[in-house]
Formats: structure tokens, sequence, C-alpha cells
């Protein structure tokens, strides 16, 4: 039966293509940035644009839901009944700010196609899933009359900026948000090679100070006697990591899970298979920190820490003689399971703060911080976004471990303590850059394997 | 008679004061910015505008001279007579850039009077030079009929890009240059307490890249595994000096003159006239290196190194999860005798790239070089300036230590043999910074100052 009532509303799907794509253009046309306070309006036209489309499909208790920042969105499909598991299907519909602007080959908010990829922004980062759940919400739902499994359907508005607002909201509203399961619907999509990246790194997002005198001084006048706020900046940035690359920070490792031998030998196949990608995409020949780990370990498995910028004094052509009044460099760390992000901003923050001397001021600011996030192997959501790719495309995705921050996810996991999956949508390119694109060819298969994985879901955790 | 000469030609320059203030708003009016090649066509005219006025006061071979750069100025009076000492008399009309321009209160090309002050970029530094020393030869060549020694007048173009065309120049025109003194017209003045900076620093100027990846990197998919350029920018910063402020480069100290028992005396005396408003300028409360050496002795006797800037990666707000692709810094060298400003060129070029490592590139490129400068205390030329200050101003000018660098006088002294004075007529203030200004009530002095130093000149040089 669950066959016959997915292939029913597949079918649904593709014949309805051509309006369900006119709505996609519709949703990437509203210029949802969300870290430019410009775009204010815009989100709440987004959010509203969102919360209506919800409504008409058949989706309860619509709303966007004010927040300290952006409004999060919130909508409920609860009539599958109490044998069936309620999933909160979470992603996020704002987008990253486009500039460089003349980069792009299209205005990045007039969805235009090309040689087989439909470019805006946001195509793949990630308004396909907003769109792609709410067009198989609505397939499913005109063909069979119910979901296969209760839905909460939640997004929030700030993804490209940190999710600041999102912990406070996620504590403030534990009973909304009571659920079996949880979907985290972002990321890309490969449909050669589908895969579900089951860890994601916790972030700590830094910036220090360093300030000296009142001004910029004369360095004829005082170099040797006024000290030089560079000169401690780079103390510290040059004090982070042994040679090997190893973060020298006391206590920054002591929560590091260490993986056991299966996982080993797991993460080493799957890496293979990626790895001439990632190396044509590293940018250099030789690589760092060869000595402390295999790459996927470094890349997956172990916390690090990079400075991401630095600034100070005269950067212009040519000479200035001076001793700049200030310094700055912004720092991210990358965290996994176990690291307490908050430990770890303290750590940092103690680190820094013991390079503190009489003649200069040392100050931390912590921009955000998120936890780790660890998907279960055996968990039945994980097991229903494997059977959903294998439907949709006739094989399995494969487990790897990821690298990057799903920052949402791992707050998910410890406020709500549920199940958890992510599934990745994006399979165009270009993402968080000018032209950002998808594959207009994916698009109803998106459309399928939200499908098909809602099915699953409704196996999977059954009884 | 030299009193009484000296006397006709101080009242002639009274006299003609006000025709003598225009042809100096004349000159501030044209915008000599020599740094900015978007005035190249102002610095030419500057320079016309100079060769005309030496030819109507009545030099000879008044011409600008092309180099590599802007050209030179030179012009000649030399008939005072073979028994009478040749003197060249080096100043600059280059001037500074001007941004901010919003910060200036009135345009910085267009002399503008208030409160004493005129305002003008130039006025200080030192245009003033240029213009007091054409008005004091005119006036005693109005008044005498000629100059008690014999004048090559030479003004370079450069000298606030850092004199790059000088070297050759000076090599190339030793005849042209021959003389037997060389008096240096550049400098503050302060007619309440008037100095002679008898040392002047050199210069290294230092430009530092690390180069990586060949984009910037998404640190999520790369850190650990790619080696950041602002790591090893931060060590190679990091390391340049000890806790006390020592620079770390092996054989920098090597060829510094230690100070004898009586200077080490009169520096601390004339150091301490000054200190309070030195503290004052200096923007901090408690200052660096106070381990090492007394003040006066950092700032003036000690060479030092300071990193001006320093840039890479992501500055803006909030946070960038990049590794850069590259990163750089620039840093200046201030040099005492006897520092070779090439070799320490070369000893911190082969520091910096003993931070080499397959992983990153270093590249080192020195902007500039200066040789550091001490004039003999019983220097004839030094003497005329001394007592120059004591005729205008009723007393004579203390012998100081400075900090700053005078880039052609450290090659003069080395490429030419000569004794040599420097003078400085820039009684104002706001030097390289918007608003500059000299106080009006000075501009008389110091075309005083000057007729009475050549005719001191004669004296202290006879014989």
């Amino acid at each position: 039966m669950t066959t016959t009532s997915a292939q029913k509303a597949i079918q649904q799907a593709q014949q309805q293509f051509d309006p369900f794509l006119a709505s996609f253009f519709d949703l990437l046309r509203i210029p949802s940035v969300s870290t430019d306070p410009a775009y204010k309006a815009d989100l709440e036209r987004c959010a509203d644009w969102i919360v209506a489309e919800m409504s008409r499909i058949g989706f309860n208790h619509c709303r966007a839901i004010p927040t300290s920042g952006h409004p999060v969105i919130y909508g409920e499909w609860l009539e599958a009944g109490p044998d069936r598991p309620t999933v909160i299907v979470f992603s996020h519909y704002d987008v990253q700010p486009v500039d460089p602007l003349d980069l792009w080959e299209t205005p990045p908010f007039e969805p235009t196609s090309r040689e087989g990829k439909l470019y805006a922004r946001g195509t793949s980062d990630t308004k396909c899933s907003v769109w792609a759940n709410l067009k198989a919400f609505e397939a499913i739902l005109e063909t069979e009359g119910k979901l296969p499994v209760n839905v909460k359907f939640f997004l929030e508005g700030e993804e490209e900026m940190g999710s600041p607002s999102m912990p406070a909201f996620v504590r403030a509203n534990t009973a909304l948000l009571q659920a079996d399961a949880l979907l985290i619907c972002d990321g890309p999509f490969n449909p050669e090679q589908p895969v579900i990246a089951y860890t994601r790194r916790g972030i700590v997002a830094a910036e220090v100070t360093v300030s000296g005198p009142d001004h910029d001084l004369h360095s004829g006048g005082y170099g040797g006697t006024v000290h030089n706020p560079l000169h401690l900046l780079g103390k510290i940035i040059g004090s982070f990591h042994d040679e090997q690359g190893r973060v020298q920070i006391p206590g920054f490792y002591d929560r590091v899970r260490q993986l056991d031998a299966a996982e080993l030998v797991a993460m080493q196949e799957t890496w293979q298979l990626a790895e001439s990608k990632w190396e044509a995409g590293a940018g250099v020949t030789r690589f760092w920190g060869e000595t402390i780990a295999s790459r996927p370990e470094r890349v997956t498995a172990l916390p690090t820490l990079d400075v991401n910028g630095m600034g100070g004094g005269y950067q212009g052509p040519g000479t200035k003689t001076i001793i700049p009044a200030r310094a700055s460099f912004k720092a991210t760390m990358r965290l996994v399971a176990d690291q307490d992000p908050h430990e770890i901003g303290q750590l940092f923050r103690d680190y820094v703060l013991s390079f503190a001397c009489d003649t200069l001021d040392i100050e931390v600011n912590i921009l955000a911080e998120a936890w780790p996030l660890t998907m279960r192997h055996d968990d039945p959501v994980v097991e229903a976004v494997k059977r959903a790719h294998e439907s949709a495309l006739g094989r399995p995705a494969a487990l790897v471990r990821g690298g990057g921050t799903q920052p949402s996810g791992g707050l998910f996991q410890r406020e709500l303590g549920i199940s958890l999956a992510g599934i990745g949508l994006g399979s165009g390119g270009n993402v968080h850059a000018p032209n950002e694109y998808i594959y207009e060819a994916d698009l109803p298969t998106i459309i399928e394997l939200m499908i098909h994985c809602y099915y699953h879901l409704a196996e999977t955790m059954a009884g």
C-alpha cells in the first residue's frame, strides 16, 4: 500500500510539475537575506508567503512566530493518528548575501534557466528544501488525503547568520516542538553518489582585539617605547598550533571522542570515494597536519582552530611608519563530539587572556556557538532517509562523516533529545557564492525523494 | 660687517613681507603630492614654479632635472668667491597625501589663516623651508648684491615617498654636488626651545606575504588539512621580539654603536626638557621595553622593528568561516649608527625565510632602505646653525638626538663625505595629518634665521 500511495503522489507531482515549478520561482524571487537588516521586510514577506502555502495545502496552525531576530515559521498536520510518529521537518527560508553582485550573470532574485541549470540565490541552499517538502506534502494530500506521519513543519530565518535566536526559541517552545523524530532538510544532494552526513562539527566563533595607544603613533618617535598591538597579536596567533598543527589551548582535546575501529574503516572507505574531488578543491598540493591523523579524521573527527581573518594598521600600497592603535583577528573552532562549545569558548578566552600584559588591552568576544551533531547509524530516521534514496534513485545513501556545521541540529539533539537525520536536497552549486544554481532535472527527483522519505519514516518508526 | 649685512637683509625681508607671503601662498597652492601618480603634472608644475623663482632672484643654471621618478631641482649662486665655502642647501618640494580629506576644515591646497595659524598641506613640512630660503637669498641679494657663501640649492620631489630616485641620482651627480657643506632644511622649529637633531635613524621597510591555497577555502571542509597563511604569519610576527622588547633577528644589534658617557648625560638632560610633551603624545600610560634601556636611548640610540600593518582573510562584521589564500604584513626597522640598511634588510629576509615550510610560500620585499645619519658636534655647519638660532632668537639651539629618519641625509653623508647639519623651519603642527599649519608669527623669523645662518656659515667655515 505504501509503495502505491507514494507512487500516486509522485505521479501527481509529475503532472502538476509546471505549476509546482512556478511556485518555486515565486519563493526564489523574495530576497530573504537574513544578515543584512535592509531585507528585514523581505524576510517577513517570505515568511508570510510560506505560511500561506502551508495553509493552502491543508496544514493547521500555520504562523510566523516572532523571535528576537527574524521570525520562525510553524505549521502542523497531525491527523495521521496517534499510532503514527510525529516528525519535525526542519529547514530554513533565509539565504546568504549576494555580493559581489557584479559577478552574477543574471540577477540573483530573478530565477533564470541556462543549460539545464536554474540560477538564483537560494536555489540549492536551501529554498529547494522548503519547496520540495511543501510540494511533497501537497501531492500526498491531494492523492491520499492524509500524510503517512504527523508533521510539524518548522523553518528558521537566521540559519545564514548563525541562528542567534534559535537556542532561546527552542528552549522556550519544547511543548510545541515535542515529536518523535527530526528531519533536517539542508545540505547538498548528489543523485550519482548519495550520502547522509551523519556527523556535523560544532563551532565556536570568536573575535579578539588588542588595543594599545589611543591613536596611531609615528614609529620614529615611539618605536621601542610603546608596545605594538600587532606584535602581541602575532604572538597569540602564532602560539595556537605546534609545528605539526595540533591546537595548543590547554584542554582543547579533552572531550574528543575516539572513533572505534569499525567507524575508522568505514570512514576511510567513503573518504576514498570523494578524495580526488576534495583534493582538487583544496588549491594546494601539500597538506598540513599529516602526522596527526588521516585526512578524513582531521576533516571530520578532530576539532580545528582557524584564524579566518586579521587586520590592523596600514594595509595600503607602500609604507606607513606607524605603530597602530589596535589590531584584531577572527577565529573559528570546529568541534566534534563530545566537545561543549561554551566550554571551548571559555578555554579559548582563558588562553588568549593568558597573554595579558600591562602595556596592551586584550578583548575576547564569542560571536557564535553551536554543538557538534552525531546521528546514530541505527536511528530509524537515518534508516528512512537511506531507504528513500534507494526508492528514488535505485541506490542507498552512504553514511559519511561531515566536517561542516549545522547549528540547529546539535541544539535540537541536546534540547529535544529525539531521533534525527539530515537529508540534503541542494543538487547544484555555487552555494554562498555568485551564480548559485540547482540542476533542473533534479527538481522532480527531490520531491520524489521527500515523498518516499515520509512513507519510509512511517515504516521505520512504526511500533 | 656681517651683522650689518644680515640686518639689512632682514629689514628688507620685513619690508617686503606682504609680497613674500603672497609667493608662499602660490607655492602652497600647487598640490605636489608625490606618492599619488595622479599629481605627477602638479609636481612638474611645482618644480617649474621654483625654478622660475630661483632664476628671478639671480640664481644660475636653474633647472628641473629628470629622474626615474619626480624631478629634482637645482640652481646655483657661486659668485661669493673661491675663498668662501660652497654649501648645498637641501630640502624637498613634495608633500604628503591629504586623506582623509573630510577632516580638513578648509581645502588643503587653499592656504587659509585662522587664529594666528596658516593652514595648508606643506606649510610646515616643508614648503616653508623652500620658501624661507628663496626669500632669504632674495633679500640678501637685493640689499648686498651677493651671498656670503656659494650656494647650490638642491630640492628633491620624492622625500614623502622614501626618496627612491635619490641614491642613483646622487651617485651619478657627484660633480654637480661637490661642495664643502650640506645644510638639510627639513624638520620642526620651536622658537621657544630650539634644537638641532644631530642624529636621525636609518630605515628598512619591508613587506612579507605568505601564500597558501590558490583561493579562500571553507574551514569546515579543509580546516586541519590545509596550512593557514595567517597562522604562519602570526608565528613570524610573534617571534620578532622577546618579552622585554628586544629584536630577535640574529645579528640585528651587532653594529649598534655604544654611546659614550658624555653623550648619555647630554641625552638625558635634553630628553627631560621634552619628556612630558613626548609622554602626552604617546596615547598610553605604560611604556614598553623599559628594562632594555632608557627612553631616549630606545627612541634615538637603539634600532627598532615595528610591524606597521597586517591583513588577511575576512575583516568585515561577524564571521566568515574561511582559510584565506594569503596574508601579508609590513614592517619598518629604524636603524642607528653603524647599522647598514642593506645588511639589515638581508638579515630580516633571512630570518623571515627561516620560517619556510613546504606547505606555504613566503615572499619578502624590501620597499625602502636609508642609512642612519649622525652630525658631528664640532662640525662648523652645526656651529653655524647654533649661532643662527642665537642671533635670531637670543638663545642657541640645543643638540639633541633624533629618532626619525632623513633618508637623503645619510645618503649624502656616505656618498659625498661632507660636513652637514640640519635646520628645521616647520613651526606648526599636524604634519602628515589633516589641517597642517604653521604659525604665521614665525614666518618672518624663519627667513631671519636662514639669513643669519648663511652669514654664520661664512664665518664658521672660513679658512
